[in-house]
Formats: C-alpha cells, sequence, structure tokens
C-alpha cells in the first residue's frame, strides 16, 4: 500500500491546508506532506496541473485524488476508524459533521475579512457588523457543544469538527477578538496540541510574505 | 422510534432544502415535511425561534436537531446504509463526498446571480465571466464523473452528489445555459426522478412569489 500524500499550501496562510493537516497529525495517521507554494497572482502552475478545481489542498491515496478539506478528513477516518477522527457515538458523528458543514460553507464575513495568518502579532482590526455576527455565532456553536459533551474539545475528544474550525481559532485570537472565557478556554486548548504547535513552528520558519493575506 | 422531520422552505425557492429532500424521497426514506414559509425581508420568527444558525432545512431525529443539507444527508445515509445515499464503494463514497462539499462550499458566483427558482421560464440573462466559470468547471466535474462511473448518476446509481447537485440543475435548465450535450442528458435523467417530479408539481402549486429570488 502507497503511502497517502496531502498537497498543501503555505502554512502561514493556507486555512484550508491547516484543517486536514491538523486532523491527520493529531490522529496520528501516516501521510507524506507536499507543500506547493502559493505564488500569487499568477497561481502556481504546479497547483494549475494537479488539481481540477484549481484549488488545495488534496489527498492523494493511490488512485484517488481528493479535493475539499471535509472530503479528505472523511475519507481517512473512514479507512481508519480507530482514528476517533469522527466521534464514535452516531449522534455526535452527525454534530460533529453538521459543525464541519457549518464551518466549510459560512463565516463568509470572517473568513473574508481576517484571513488565517499564524505569525501574526495579535491587535484589533475595525470589522463590519456581519464579522462580528459570525463570531457571535462561532461561540455559541462553541459553547453548547462543549457544555453538551463535556469538553475538552467540541465533541469530547479531539474530531473533525476541532480539525475544521482550526483556522478559525487563529482568526480569533491573532486579530484580538473579545471573547468569551469558554472561546478563550477552547483556544488555548487548540493552540497547545502537539499538531497545532508542529505547525506553527513550520509557519514561523517560511518567509514568503504574501501581502494580499496581511490583513 | 418517532418520525424523523425535515423542516423545509419554500420549494420553489430553497435551494438548501431541495438537497435533503430529494436525497430522502428518492432513497424512499420515511420522514414527515414541515414546511416554513420564507418571509422576506424579517423573516420568520418560527425558523428563528427552531434554527439556531437562522437558517433552514433542518432535520430532527429525536432529540437531535440537525442542519446543513450535506449533513442531514448523512446522517440518514449513515442511519441507513442499505439506502444507497452513499456508494457502497468506498472510494466512490470518496469521490461522492468530495463533489457534496465542493458543491456546499464553492459555486458563489452562479448561486448568488442564477437563484433556484423551479417554476421560471426558462430564458438567458446576462451573467458575469465568474458564473460561466462556474458553469464550465461544473460540467467538467459531471462529465467526468459520469464517464468513470458509467452513470447514469454522477457516481453510478443516484446517490447524495445528485442530491447536493440537484439545484444546480434546476439553474442550468431554468436560466438556458449553452451546455454539452453529456450535461443536458444528466439534466433531463435528474428532471425525470420520481422525487424530482414530485419536488416540481408541488414547487408549481405554491403561490408566494418572492421578488427578491425572481431574476
Amino acid at each position: 500500500m502507497s503511502r497517502m500524500k496531502l498537497y498543501i499550501g503555505n502554512k502561514n496562510y493556507s486555512s484550508w491546508s491547516f484543517r486536514p493537516w491538523i486532523g491527520l497529525r493529531q490522529a496520528k495517521i501516516d501521510f507524506e506532506e507536499v507543500q506547493l507554494w502559493f505564488d500569487f497572482p499568477a497561481g502556481n502552475p504546479e497547483i494549475k496541473a494537479l488539481s481540477p478545481s484549481g484549488k488545495l489542498p488534496l489527498l492523494e491515496d493511490g488512485d484517488l485524488l481528493i479535493p475539499e478539506s471535509l472530503a479528505i478528513l472523511d475519507h481517512v477516518a473512514r479507512k481508519f476508524p480507530q482514528s476517533g477522527l469522527w466521534p464514535a457515538d452516531p449522534l455526535w458523528h452527525s454534530r460533529a459533521m453538521a459543525m464541519a458543514c457549518e464551518m466549510a460553507a459560512g463565516f463568509h464575513a470572517l473568513r473574508g475579512t481576517c484571513h488565517m495568518n499564524i505569525r501574526r502579532v495579535p491587535s484589533k482590526i475595525e470589522v463590519a457588523d456581519a464579522v462580528l455576527s459570525d463570531v457571535a455565532r462561532i461561540e455559541t456553536l462553541w459553547a453548547r457543544s462543549l457544555a453538551e459533551s463535556g469538553g475538552p474539545f467540541l465533541c469530547g475528544d479531539f474530531s473533525i469538527a476541532d480539525a475544521m474550525f482550526a483556522p478559525v481559532v487563529n482568526r480569533l485570537d491573532v486579530y484580538a477578538f473579545d471573547v468569551a472565557d469558554t472561546t478563550r478556554g477552547y483556544m488555548d486548548r487548540m493552540k497547545a496540541l502537539a499538531a497545532w504547535q508542529e505547525w506553527e513552528t513550520a509557519s514561523r520558519a517560511e518567509t514568503a510574505v504574501i501581502a494580499e493575506e496581511e490583513v
């Protein structure tokens, strides 16, 4: 069986790459990492050649090339059910999927304004009300899930729901949003994960600065 | 075991409602349908009271209330594995999920310009290049999947991938996009499904006209 390959972009900036990477790494899934640098504004021809949608990340598993962060995580979770990437309880599995879908499809105001930027020195910026509404919705969702699962992560143990929200943890942190203690506690636990630390160290070692991503 | 309830919006306009509804109906899953009318611009207070994100659809299954079309479909597919909502082959399951995720998170130009409108008399409108790019990407994705699965649906038999793209079939149809024969053939097969016909008949019987949704 050939080793799975995960194609990712710049660690400092690629929020969609961070999601499957932190999920797989934290679940101790073996994979080869292949980094294809973003090259604004013309685009990286290697990415264009590889990716039908022109986007990263991609997971190569044998003959299969899977786009979309959530699809990559779901594929690996089904292939390795013991990984715990999906909660074992079917109802929590459904709740984790619902959170992952809401994240994948929503929160456009926050995502469009506050780009993920691991290295950013935390400071507030002016944001529209729509961004604050996104943050309020996220805090409510997290608080309810943490209360009902008992924590320490959204669905109890670390799961795909947490992996999908990892870039949001960075955004709330580096744009210095005023958040509730419950939110801050969850963010601190996420940032303390071994996989988070490994990604952050690698992001800080990257030298590329993409002006469009610096807010 | 109590009967599952699917809360949906207006059949003529609610593209996100159409996705789980056509999936569940086509897979012959028993559920009670509860329609909550959209009431622009103030919003329907019943929806606000029920839905944490303020959006429909929602699936109620016992104590669980699941938002997000794809999460609803995945929940039902895992609860009833014999439904065939996910392809039985794990690799096609992954491909179906990847298509469903790309649909749930993308194609914003097409979705923002050409609202789903089941009753609309087909006619072309002026669209931006970004809309045509979305359509081109969708046609490529469908053509490749149909060729590799052998059809008649995206992953062989009808699956969640088709349910997720059902509103796009309507958009390509009623805004009269020039599409390849392969695309048109797939659209015709989707529109001939018993579940599609049932939804279309109900949409035509609805009298509410929402000006913001009429393009």
